[in-house]
């Protein structure tokens, strides 16, 4: 079926133009000004309204297990809630346990997520390693469509990553083209601040950002970022919560390291003042890891990703109702941990990045979409409206307004870490595949339309790491002496 | 009439494809695998190279007056041995003198350009001001499509500008939404130091880069962006050359600041050993303005290139013959400053830059071409190879090698500061607006067929500036007291 | 007169030590335990308290005639109020008028001095270029005791200094061996944006911070450290305010270059906000320059002292009352710019230093007396406690608490920036010349008992400053082509 | 015994000042101008040399059982080859194996060093964990003078700490008021590149820099300085090679972080091209961990050593001759890691420190001694000459010269990394404990009269420390909801 959005202003992330698209069979077929509806096309009046590729969240854990219990957004209701949002691909998590095979833990997500309405693809945590863990990654790359792989630094005696662990899984993302990926807090020292917490009797949701001080996150970005400059392994960091992980990220960007880095939308906006909060369940639904930090933080990293040191904006979309919350309440350690965003996304980050005069349009479409793609080599399949590309779309209106709630959200989490916060400049429309998925409050999405993304191995930049490692590799001397 | 290029790869800015490009009337009409050639189209086989936009130059100074003579390289022969290199758009300089009316300055720099091969496009300099400055200003950016002005911060008694000047114009040039560039060096230190130098007898041309040590260029660069950044103003820094004007920008833009950097291709590979040459022709022929450097700048500014601190490459192509050079036989003061570099600036670049594994190949098109189309507002037309993009194209052989010399560059100047250098990777062919210029040798350029590029104000990074100054604007307080 | 001072712990800047202090002539002449008080000698219990070299100011303006009217606090109360305080030295500014005779004005400013109770020196300023200037610095270094000069950067139109003065005063500094100081705003900027603000109708005290953003203290401090590197002079920045000026001294003291920082008390623990308060006054009161920044500014500021990338702290002591400050009721511009502090700034030095775990004891005698001395080449005559020194002592109780006041306060002004604030640690005894000026509240000092303080040329920084001048000399190249 | 020295400058790390010193039953008992020689008294002409504190070296490791061999310095030819330098202080290291009691160490250390000829002290190394290695901590500490901890962060499945034992470790050390110490290098990459180098076929000496390049030595440092940070524990980084670990102390340090950086003379001096020297015994003779450096990082770390950023000098002075580093002669990881040094630090700091301009001598005086005794907790007793300090004195002839060579050391190694390098500026008296030891190529050392030195636990940075630690403590709150 075919669908013309017309008199709208496209914005790309490279340039902005005033054009109708044309939409048949789940791809964009033409962009240009004064486009003809097919026969039979529905026709979408934008109204000068900004026509923008639908975002991509590469950073969620949709009904995930985790410390003792699930999470309790699905993947159809996740990428619902997100579709309202305006997102329209997720990436989301493998997480095998400790010894679990790898790609028994990749069919039974795949399993689960089969349920989704919009695209979804999957990153694969590396929890411990083996030959088997080698030969699996593989296949994964090989056969199975994955180009990412997650290591955990934290959550000790769980599935945190010891350096051995990352360079043995590093080097072999490095033979198969893969992106390595990294959850940076170093465990060690937030095993020992844990303990010592509930030692002096802290065992409130205070004690968990006391527990993961910004450091602890400086610290293993540094260390990941050095392990991978020292490998020759583009790198990809995860939620980067602070300035000193940003500034690790800088660094090495600025040395020519090919170190990508993510934010969330929580950590540009919600600073620490939340835990010391007198309501237990208020202060517990924020306990995420890394925690939100002072707000000195947020401001560095809009700069960064003004700077283009940050590339991607992310949720880390993994919610606990207050029940689930509740399990820890004598024991921050046991809170779990997670909240929600995958709906609010991009309305917050358009908000407070474009009507304040930090980004462009056209930058807030990288920021939300393009760069995810590019990154994680689905470009220019998603992230460009452009003949050729999947019709992942959105219509944003930047007068609309929008109070955030608990209320009315779609996402399956009583609480919303940006209650009551208004925003202008929302998506009216949602275009998924070629179909409206959301429309002015109505909510389309189908269980299970959405389809399984491959990502292919070798995205563009590692074309310059496999030339810097033929012009570095390492020499031996002949000596006649 | 109609040209097909097949069986290349299309490299642009965002991603590389395998695609046939056809082109009519001078533009590009499609990209696409397997695209048939209209009836009487010419058919190029790319034989698997690479397929990019022609490179932009956004810093020559053709046939210009200075320093008592005239640049050997008119606009006809500047443009040929561009396009012979793959350079298919300059961006010139008229530069006025002080007291000179600003119109009458860009006229005749019009005049002079009629004869251009390929399209060029005027910067204009602010080097005076007065009301009718401003006036002109306005005439330029809004008649006549100008849409960036040039600040020279040295070269004291004769078109320096002092602070003064610099916060009039940049201020005008914020409400006219055009960009703010600059030359970075601190005349008054350069005037002191040469003095001193003289008056200690040394005249040869090691006092060219001993009287600008790269601390005069940081201190430049510093000050016209905290200007800026005052002022609410984008700025673009001409030619940077060391460590400390980079380290200045990367500091800006961290800071979420919009400024922009360029680097000239000469800045990136000759270090100031060339200075204490003992043949005086060979050093003065080095003699410009940034000089030379030693060489841990050059490992800076690729860097600087790398981590997109610094967006564009140019050369500042002003070319003087030896005779020329020798005027300041007895006064390292008098030598003319410039020299050339028009034709080998993206053969050096793909060279040093993607063999090196420094840059992909869709990076070297972004800094060789499309980040000064985006920056200087005439992107999508140039930059990008896309169906409505002047057919401005290279086709790029990686394998093919050339000996750069004097003795067979296409330049007017008896000099080449990379002779001798053997570059792999160079294009076959060039087309200009649709038309071979260049083919395996054969310069095919017609003098005058050329065009100038009109360059609208505003363009989009100014969006963001603007709504930042509403969101920031002073206001007073109302007191009760 | 003899006098012991018994059962303290010494701190110096170096170390700390339970020793006796025996004073007699107004020297120090023994350090050490269990010392005997000699016949007639007064005898001072410390009862364990600190025992710690006096106060120096390096930054004050005592009667000074500026913007129309004089400063409120003369010599002899102002060393009596930092007296009190714990101060026993400082170093004044001789201000000559554009084209005054320098010589003339320093006459002026030791006659004014003549009064002052406690020991004193002076800074000249250089506000304009003449051969009879250059003579003049010679004159003063050489006969007068003067070794550090000082320039504005900001004040346009009236004591601005621009880059030629700078050059000029600089190269003339470095021969005799003389300290440049700066104040760093850049004066055009400031200009600008007072007419800016003034025509935008924002006429009150809230004017004056926007008119004078830290961006333009950065670049003013960036520009005398690049102005300084270029002509090898070392420098010191007066009272650096912001995170800008702090980065530009940081990068240039991890460069090796010799530049030195002060900080005043005002600048460590007052933010912006003050600006807006209802009351026209209070925010008239805090109006001097640089204005207070916001709050992360002064974190950076204590990072910098904490880092030794600031050495010294000040107050820019410059009081105005209450009908001087309302000169400006009708335009920020004519508020004259000054406050008070040299009576609380060691109080509050040591509470919001030490007793927060920024500084040790000895780092507070380094920051508040020592640097000073060594700085300005009057060590260890003044910042040290040893045989031989000045007996210019305090008598420190870490316990005793004291709440600031105007009402209590002996500064000649009537108001106090730190006005209710509590602070504990405070000197219970000062000693000046070997004579108790202060104790206990009982203010002893005597009208002229200070003496001027000779400051002799070629601190020993300038040793390395020469060595390197010579290993790094400019050299002509013999040509024998 | 008495001894006078007249006539000399004495350099303190504060000022300095012409002055005798008197010196008595191995003190100094006065300094001042015009002493008076008791009866009996040995009287020595300084003839207007400098008189500066005798060195101190806190890095050396004497006879150590290391790789499979011993070092070929024993404690009494080392401190003699020290004294003849000018060095009459040296702080080994205990090295326990892993599993070994640490007091039993100590005390075979002990035994080994009582043959020294100057004063001496102990690092210990925690090589491993348990309750008993903690317990012995805090007998070494409070019984027997030790007040630092060395973590080794390198050499994997040897002596290497990983991320436990160090959070464990420097939780006691805090607790115990001693300062903790680490040789920074990622052990578990460096495993990983020998390997890999070694499968390539790489087995000489080149290998060695290849398998630890500066970002594996910048991971280290960043990290510990990280654990240190969380853990509000000061910290001392040994022998920092690279601007990478420079910067990571920078960083810290300009947060008002204590951290303490030393670096080796040969890092300053010598660059990594020795690795491929021709002769593989040349080449094997500058095998140490770190190892030598490209040129960019000597010049960064003279800036850092300027800019007080590096606060000691050392030399990690560990000879192994000829035979022994053929050991590795199939495989450089078994080629024992060390050189020589101890005898020429000084040498070449002066050479290179102060003729260059780069530092002060009482700069010199500061880097080569004060600074360790400061750090170290030695001082006044160290680092300084004043009445009351030990009489470790060096008389430094700034004019006479010295040939560095291994034919005319002290040192008991068949090689010198400084071969032939001609130094100005030498000791040639020095007296260690009163005595002189050295005298114009006179060595009158005498076996076992060197001391050990207590140093007590706390030193003055620990007041500091505390305090922040009362006003950041970890809170909880208190909830009534």
């Amino acid at each position: 079926m075919a669908l013309l959005v017309k008199g709208g202003t496209v914005v790309n992330a490279d340039f902005t133009q005033r054009a109708d698209v044309l939409v048949a069979d789940g791809k964009v077929v033409a962009v240009g000004p004064d486009l003809e509806a097919p026969a039979g096309a529905e026709v979408i009046d934008a109204g000068g309204a900004y026509v923008m590729p639908g975002g991509i969240d590469p950073h969620t854990h949709m009904e995930l297990p985790f410390m003792g219990t699930v999470a309790s957004e699905d993947f159809y209701s996740g990428t619902t809630a997100g579709a309202v949002g305006g997102t329209t691909t997720i990436i989301d998590f493998v997480i095998p346990s400790p010894q679990q095979d790898l790609l028994d833990a990749y069919h039974t997500w795949r399993g689960w997520a089969g349920k989704a309405a919009t695209d979804y693809s999957f990153h694969v945590a590396v929890t411990w390693w083996s030959d088997s863990v080698r030969a699996a990654m593989g296949t994964l790359v090989n056969e199975l469509g994955v180009n990412s792989f997650k290591h955990f630094m934290a959550y000790k005696g769980a599935i945190m990553c010891d350096d051995e662990v990352l360079v043995n899984s590093f080097t072999r993302a490095r033979e198969l083209g893969a992106l390595c990926t990294v959850h940076a807090e170093n465990g060690e020292l937030v095993a020992h601040l844990q303990q010592q917490l509930l030692a002096m009797g802290i065992t409130g949701p205070e004690g968990h950002p006391q527990s993961r001080p910004s450091a602890v996150e400086g610290e293993a970005a540094d260390r990941a970022i050095r392990i991978a400059q020292v490998l020759n392994v583009p790198l990809y960091i995860v939620h980067n919560s602070c300035i000193e992980s940003l500034q690790a990220i800088t660094r090495a960007r600025n040395e020519g390291q090919r170190v990508f880095g993510e934010v969330l939308a929580g950590h540009l906006l919600v600073d620490d003042g939340v835990y010391r909060h007198n309501d237990w369940d208020y202060a517990a639904h924020h306990v995420m890891s890394p925690p939100f930090r002072p707000k000195a933080h947020q401001e560095a990293l809009w700069r960064g990703l003004q700077a283009g040191m940050l590339q991607t904006t992310a949720t880390d979309h993994c919610c606990f109702c207050t029940p689930q919350k509740r399990m820890g309440h004598n024991n921050f350690t046991q809170i779990p941990n997670g909240t929600g965003g995958v709906e609010d996304r991009m309305h917050v980050l358009w908000h407070h990045g474009v009507n304040s005069g930090r980004l462009t349009p056209s930058e807030f479409v990288a920021v939300t979409s393009t760069n995810a793609a590019r990154i994680f080599n689905i470009y220019p399949r998603k992230g460009l409206i452009a003949p050729g590309a999947d019709a992942d779309i959105v219509i944003w209106d930047p007068a609309r307004e929008r109070t955030i709630s608990k209320d009315s959200h779609h996402q399956k989490i009583d609480f919303n870490i940006f209650e009551g916060m208004v925003v202008k400049g929302i998506n009216t429309v949602t275009i998924a595949n070629g179909a409206v998925v959301y429309r002015d409050g109505d909510v389309r999405t189908v269980r299970g339309a959405g389809r399984y993304v491959d990502r292919p191995p070798f995205p563009s930049y590692y074309d310059a790491v496999k030339r810097a490692a033929e012009v570095n590799a390492p020499s031996a001397v002949t000596r006649t002496g």
